[in-house]
């Protein structure tokens, strides 16, 4: 919103930047974490930006077959850039950041990999890590069916045990059982974690994963018995269409008793399931952490979106010259402020509440390790909930950027089209934000439930017994200038989420029961869950 | 949300069709307007359909190139059978509405025949339809320019009249005064109306039409001087791809005089500018057609993205069962209802008013005819506003109803990424909405200020007369059953919309002037619009 002499002769960017009241440099190592993070970061963009493999420029003009091709390259590329420059775990992983092509290796490292790590007995870990880590196969995570997503104990997919062949039968008893989605299935990986009911001795134990193989080793094609296919174009014109999200049915198919990841639970030679002495609370420990990455995310891409908003705005210059001098510069505008600064405050928020929950994953995993439960609801409601108000938000403010840039948000050379298209999915895949935020209202509830006992909420929910002040308390901003004051703002915050949070307790005890209050009040429960989420991305 | 036998046997979609407790054949010729419109909409949509030339399954699967050479079949195509069926002017309209791919032939019939209609002369008009008409050359619309969208006023194309060669020199002389944008552009067009500021003895005399050749007829290679290209790839994987946007310069590119465009105003032959004795407010009768054609589109665009939620979360089950029975529909769960019903409504909302709309164009255009401007400024706020409104809302709703789909809307089968892709642009195309809610905005302030001098707000604004009933009165609503009452809603609505644009016209008053006031209250002005527009969308 600078005036000055450089703007007037055209080079708007730099008079912007010249009249930054803070410093610029700091900042950055504040946004990266540390000086040797920004270094980090600088040198592997310098390394995808400088490398014709790596090129982008092409990304939205190319056919399907070609994005997918184009998409093998690289990672293959990266993987040797990554041997011959003997990069370090940081630094292999920032420079597939800045590669920025969906593809299966994001599966491969993302999930495979960590499942197996989280999931898979010593042994196991001794016989696949190595094979993976040389890509010796390609893995993915088959989860999600046609039928069920989010809801995974509704999955369909069997692995019966055989105690004659001692082994199971991997079976797709249903249409809506196919394996739907999987990205690095339709066409690339010889491997998957197969989620999937055990059955043994005529029971149903419920949804555990299995290595399965489904593709040969020696030409790539399905193993007897596996349907495999790509599930067809996405959202955008490059975005997710570079990856290869696939269709998976098993008929009948057998794998040996010990590709069940045993870590937690087994099947015996005879068929006994018997559960270790591991605690199955350790899998909420990979869930806080997969989530806490989705929020780092959240803050990386909408910095982007915003970056290329403010600049466009900083730029572009329309209407309001009223003597034949220059127009104004769309920044200086109040409805484009209005829309564009909350954005941008919203990406630093998002990154300094990441820093938070990875604090707080770090945390949990030192009390589970412990074996204390205590925090973990609390640290579950924090993460679900910081997963879909964080993704959602981006979602709405990477396309509100979009707009902002006018007509040219619309071309793809714009990088905003394919920014969101390839965002999006955010709010579905890791639990659907509508799912998450009702597990979080959920928590809410038995808090509020339990305050009359006297337990006292911990963590984030602590404020929540300030219940008798925060019911009645008046707000004490007098002036504008009060809104500055973090503390009234904290507290209008409380007073917000505790209010509608008592307010839905009180509808749903009027229900005939506890249940039908919960479903005829989930819009109001949602709304309250958000403002509790607010609150902690307000004061983290 | 039928429960009966059809349900749980799984046809759900049958079952829910069974409920329905209003007339559907009825509704059908209510959405439509009359049993005709429905018969010949019928007629057309199985004409597109059974046709093989007109697939779309493919749409979303083809390379850029190859999917503009499918744009080209299918429009010469569509124009075959058209003239083979002696197709009427309405039916060929519904034809290519079902052929549902933007291509050159939307800008060729949709902008520059109505521009030679409406600001051609005579003469004009007999030289230039018939060529039009019979497909022997092909225009588009070349307005918006790199650097200027929505404030017209601010082009910079020039169109020097030359008394020497008595014709107009069509310059670009800036690189943002490139033609940046117009559909057809790019490839197909032959010719061109080309917005430019008229220049005649020295004196810019603002922004003209002139019809430009930018093609040659033999080879349809571009013609001296004329520089022209496709801007390049686009929001969606299939959606304005199929447009050749283009972009076009022109170095000192001349054409005779009588090719401006001289129904409201000419150059003589000594160059001389003349305004004819045709009232110029006629060009805002053009404008409240295009966008009374928007908001119908958007009741369209929102309808079939709205039946999508809805068949699919009739069919889609998910959690809710606690003991093995089937799941429940997600169309019975109140957060998916609380999310889609508002969305259902807003179609017919936006159907039924922009049948209204219809009649206001109706009303104006007579008016015009007559001389009368006294509901001009007042229609072109309601057909601006409602444009800005429907657009925005439309968008945002075809977006929520992908997300509503679960995973599944983000697969380009489901329609909704492309519904979306194809969409959006309405926002920004005929006035940016955010511009337009500001002039909707002015209009409303200035009749704010009027009020006290006594002068009666007319049509919409009539309510902003009942001021002081308004400011003081108190919703008459006492049980949930009175929201049922149209007229609480009624003045609800008109009582929220008057308020916030007395708010602002008092807050404005206390800026040191009206300018410096509009500029800082804009953010409110525009809710103010909204909630203006918002009560005409009720009560129409």
């Amino acid at each position: 919103m600078a005036m000055d002499h450089a703007a007037a002769e055209g080079d708007h960017l730099a008079a912007e930047r010249a009249a930054a009241r803070f410093d610029v440099e700091a900042m950055k190592v504040a946004w990266a974490g540390s000086r040797h993070a920004v270094d980090v970061a600088d040198r592997m963009a310098r390394l995808v930006a400088s490398d014709p493999v790596f090129r982008k420029d092409n990304r939205t003009m190319l056919s399907r077959k070609d994005l997918f091709k184009d998409t093998l390259r690289k990672a293959a590329h990266a993987w040797k850039r990554i041997v011959e420059l003997r990069l370090t775990e940081e630094e292999a992983s920032l420079l597939r950041q800045y590669v920025d092509q969906p593809g299966y290796v994001d599966l491969h490292w993302g999930m495979f990999v960590p499942a197996i790590k989280g999931q898979g007995t010593e042994e196991q870990q001794k016989k696949w890590l190595p094979l993976a880590y040389k890509f010796q196969i390609i893995g993915c995570y088959a989860q999600t069916e046609l039928g069920h997503g989010s809801n995974v104990q509704g999955l369909e997919t069997t692995a019966t045990f055989d105690p004659k062949t001692d082994g199971f039968v991997i079976h797709s008893p249903t249409l809506t059982s196919s394996k739907w989605w999987p990205g690095g299935l339709g066409k690339a990986s010889t491997h998957a974690v197969v989620y999937a009911r055990l059955i043994t001795e005529g029971k149903d134990y419920g949804i555990h994963g299995f290595i399965v193989q489904l593709r040969s080793l020696e030409d790539h094609s399905p193993l007897p018995g596996v349907t495999l296919g790509d599930i067809g174009g996405k959202f955008g014109s490059g975005a997710y269409n570079s990856m290869d999200n696939g269709v998976l049915r098993f008929d009948h198919v057998r794998i040996p008793r010990d590709q069940m990841l045993m870590r937690l639970s087994q099947v015996t030679r005879e068929g006994k399931y018997v559960n270790s002495d591991v605690p199955k609370q350790l899998l909420y420990g990979t869930m806080v952490y997969v989530r806490q990455s989705i929020v780092a995310d959240a803050s990386k891409a909408l910095s982007r979106a915003v970056c290329i908003a403010v600049r466009y705005s900083a730029i572009r210059k329309q209407f309001g010259s009223q003597d034949g001098g220059p127009e104004t510069q769309v920044l200086n505008y109040r409805t484009q402020q209005s829309r564009l600064f909350p954005l941008l405050a919203s990406a630093y928020a998002f990154r300094f509440v990441g820093d938070w929950l990875n604090w707080l994953y770090t945390d949990v995993t030192q009390k589970l390790e412990a074996k204390d439960y205590s925090t973990l609801q609390e640290a579950h409601a924090c993460t679900a909930g910081l997963k879909a108000v964080t993704t959602s938000a981006t979602a709405d403010a990477i396309e509100e950027c979009r707009k902002l840039c006018g007509g040219h948000g619309y071309l793809n050379s714009s990088g905003l089209p394919e920014l969101f298209a390839v965002y999006v999915p955010a709010c579905t895949y890791e639990g659907d934000n509508v799912v998450l935020l009702l597990q979080v209202a959920r928590i809410l509830m038995k808090t509020v439930s339990q305050l009359t006992s006297g337990k006292q909420p911990v963590g984030t929910m602590a404020y929540m017994g300030k219940v008798q002040h925060l019911m009645q308390s008046k707000c004490a901003v007098k002036t504008a200038e009060d809104w500055l004051n973090p503390a009234f703002i904290q507290e209008a915050f409380e007073a917000r989420a505790l209010r509608m949070a008592v307010n839905c307790a009180q509808n749903i005890g009027q229900a005939a029961n506890q249940e039908e209050g919960f479903y005829e009040r989930s819009p109001d429960l949602l709304e309250s869950a958000v403002a509790h989420i607010q609150l902690i991305i307000v004061t983290k």
